[in-house]
């Protein structure tokens, strides 16, 4: 049984352009289901559904202010996977010197 | 319609932890699905899965040898998904610069 973690309802949230707008939208100040909506050809039903992933992400929260419901960014910040990248980069970046090194050590025996 | 870019598969392939594990993997050798599925506890055709998960997002390519599929690193790297995480950073401190900022002009205005 495989066990999710944080960083991979991180990573699947960010999976899709309109939630990745959304954030940024939600970075520039709070904003109701309505708002978030308008800029894209989205029903309100759709953009819940967006929402409800970033949310269950914790990378935005929500709270509902008489009949409309007010999106905020969440507690849970983008660093789980930003370093997770950054150790893979790492990780190719290692293996591109090491096989320059076997290269370098080929052509001074040959 | 919403259009997906590579970016979106990028995020969505990293959104598991057998699918990051297998990157990590293959991070230091080639290898076929069979010993992909070793050490985790998947059947086969739950690991082809998975990469083909990965193989349309170009993080992994194969190659048919003989009876078994050989997987190795694809062409596409995770820079578009590392600028984008750093760029989001980037907007979220600048802020809280303004926050800082405007918490600092508040105090000394009282």
């Amino acid at each position: 049984m495989v066990q999710y973690l944080p960083i991979d309802r991180t990573f699947a949230a960010l999976g899709d352009p309109t939630r990745r707008s959304v954030l940024e939208r939600l970075g520039r100040g709070s904003a109701t289901i309505t708002e978030l909506a308008e800029p894209f050809a989205i029903s309100l039903t759709g953009m819940k559904k967006h929402v409800r992933v970033l949310e269950d992400a914790e990378l935005v929260t929500t709270e509902k202010v008489g009949r409309a419901r007010r999106c905020s960014l969440g507690p849970q910040p983008l660093e789980d996977a930003q370093l997770w990248i950054e150790s893979y980069q790492r990780m190719l970046d290692d293996r591109l010197d090491r096989f320059g090194e076997l290269l370098e050590k080929t052509k001074g025996e040959s």
